[in-house]
């Protein structure tokens, strides 16, 4: 929703690499996966029972039973060296590879064994009962996985059952992450000088940039001063895929962000300033081919600007196409909310039984966030809403 | 819905370990963490304006304006070395110190600099307006996060906040995978012999323990030996959490496997078939206080049962008590579905505009799985679904 608003999308994307499938949970293919054979490959019991020629039990039944002469067992794992021909039924375990000449697997529950090599059939089969065909799960050549979706645990499975060992994926993008304000410190700092904060927004970033599939890179903590800011972005152009900087709080600082991306290349600012409470100042740019976003001085507002419009920038330079469904819930709101029209308010929420119950709090307040199970967002075009409406609560995970 | 139908509650837990804040994303944190020093630490704007005794602002407005004293700037990150006197005001960036004697900030917009050192207020203010008081965001010792829930991005900016730099969290629960039976050979195997076929079982599983906050450990295929595997299972006991089998496919490897964890330890087996579809030979037991999980032999089925028990289980053991929300949608099924009464039925669908359409295909197919959106759950108690039924669609993420 707020990524619409903004239409902002750069053309950036990753180059691809080959890795191992045992690395590719959650990666996106840069192309689809082809079945390099056939699977299963090769026709397969899908039940314990008797392979046997359908046409064998046909009109057989309960008061008039068909008899068969057993003339093996198929053991797992093996191809079985005799055939079956008509009149003769081989021993299957679920799994087996169905033997010449058969064409159906009879469960051993309709069948009983008469007296030693012999079985009485009493329901019939139809040619296909009770196995998979040799390429029902992929004929060879088939697409088996799509490019542009994050590879989940089955996808895995599926290249491992269709012996793919390696897969082209995007590489990872890198994203580097800048703090500023001359009242930043770093998280370590223990005693802090009054009127100083450590560096809330940046572990946080890093954390998103992870679920988004990137790799960040702590840029650090720069000072309020644009030359200085201007440098470190600069030289972080060569090495990142998308640039991230948790600007000052003030509108100096604000101010200074702006000159200093403005100032990176062509083509520049696309927008600075976003209808969105919180998280008006956002700054959005894209200098000399790398995506820039400048976030709202407050670490709360920063993570909420972020998880809209950040990660999907991530996501789709990093040539995920299909972004991944997100936790939600249904729940009726407990009190009315006002909004402004022509403004995206994103509201945090506490999720229980049925009810979202808003945490309210000052934007500069991070403890609303860790207090919410997820968040609301009334749109645009809403004055508001009602205490009982149904909203859609997008949930942390 | 599974998991309560197992009743199945191993009592392992894994032990506690510090570790640094960033490393510490989706980790289980084993105590709950407390603020060791108040947040933000000193009073603060949360506008840019002046800081202002809120006394003197009483009565104001546009019609009547009142006039402050400006006697000086507050600079970010310091501490104002002089306070704010009655009929003064100081000009504050927002996230900015308060200065001694102001008790609130107007904001920027109600205020002009009539002559150089004095400024008109056209609104008034109350105690603390603008500004967030030094222990708002978290008072000393108070509970910032806790126990038993995953750490998300947010609560490591949290943490970085309050100066918390190393997190105790519950080991990650080792999980050993086992594959059994005679077919199954690695999925780096090209050319298979028919019977064949390559594990496609242990790759999903391991990415699945991953999800679920556990270490998988591949513990190689075992072949349809009860020796063999009673071996490999009692080395595994000793270093495992958590141990799961994809228990061959036949009913005899069934009954092998059944056979070896039987003899692994008390309390033993916890029960040995469950009323759902498809994974109805699932075993559960608990042996020297690791717990089991027997599979079906097929990769579609032992997914399917691994998401719905053998995950919990894991975050249990890992200390979870607050599992993380699962993605999912409401939609309406496009057909009519039967189901046998007294037996959950896991459906694999596809999602489209508020459709949900079932995948058809036999449990051995893994191309029903990779071509699934997510799956929908039929309760123990219902005969079937009617077409047009609003239906909870779990999505894999």
């Amino acid at each position: 929703m707020a990524e619409a608003l903004t239409g902002f999308r750069p053309g950036r994307r990753t180059p691809a690499e080959t890795i191992s499938v045992g690395e590719a949970l959650r990666r996106v293919p840069a192309r689809p996966v082809t079945a390099p054979h056939p699977l299963p490959g090769f026709a397969r019991s899908t039940v314990d029972g008797y392979a046997v020629r359908a046409a064998d039990t046909y009109g057989v039944s309960e008061g008039l039973p068909g008899y068969l002469t057993v003339t093996g067992a198929v053991l797992m794992g093996t191809e079985p060296d005799i055939g079956v021909a008509p009149g003769c039924a081989m021993s299957m375990p679920t799994g087996g590879a169905l033997p010449r000449g058969a064409d159906a697997v009879v469960m051993i529950e309709y069948t009983a064994e008469t007296m030693p090599g012999t079985i009485e059939v009493v329901r019939p089969v139809a040619p296909g009962d009770g196995m998979v065909r040799a390429d029902e799960d992929a004929r060879i050549g088939q697409e088996i996985i799509p490019d542009g979706r994050v590879l989940r645990p089955q996808d895995l499975g599926m290249l491992a059952a269709a012996g793919v060992t390696s897969v082209r994926v995007q590489v990872r993008p890198v994203v580097t992450i800048f703090s500023t304000g001359d009242e930043v410190v770093p998280p370590e700092t223990q005693a802090l000088k009054p009127g100083q904060v450590r560096d809330a927004t940046a572990a946080a970033l890093a954390a998103l940039v992870e679920d988004a599939g990137g790799t960040p890179v702590l840029g650090g903590i720069i000072p309020d001063d644009p030359a200085a800011l201007e440098e470190a972005l600069r030289a972080a152009l060569e090495s990142s895929d998308v640039i991230v900087i948790s600007a000052g709080s003030s509108v100096g600082a604000r101010d200074e962000t702006a000159t200093a991306v403005a100032r990176l290349g062509a083509p520049g600012i696309w927008c600075h300033g976003l209808a969105i409470k919180p998280g008006k100042p956002t700054l959005l740019a894209e200098c000399g081919g790398v995506p820039v976003i400048g976030l709202p001085g407050n670490p709360r507002s920063a993570l909420v600007v972020f998880r809209l419009i950040g990660m999907p920038v991530i996501r789709q330079v990093g040539g995920c196409t299909v972004p991944p469904p997100e936790p939600s819930a249904r729940a009726r709101l407990s009190r009315d909310l006002a909004s402004a029209t022509g403004r995206l308010d994103v509201v945090q929420v506490k999720v229980s039984e049925g009810m979202a119950t808003p945490v309210f709090g000052l934007s500069a307040l991070l403890s609303v966030l860790t207090a919410a199970d997820g968040y609301i967002v009334i749109p645009e075009e809403a004055t508001g809403l009602d205490a009982g409406t149904e909203v859609d609560v997008t949930l942390y995970a």
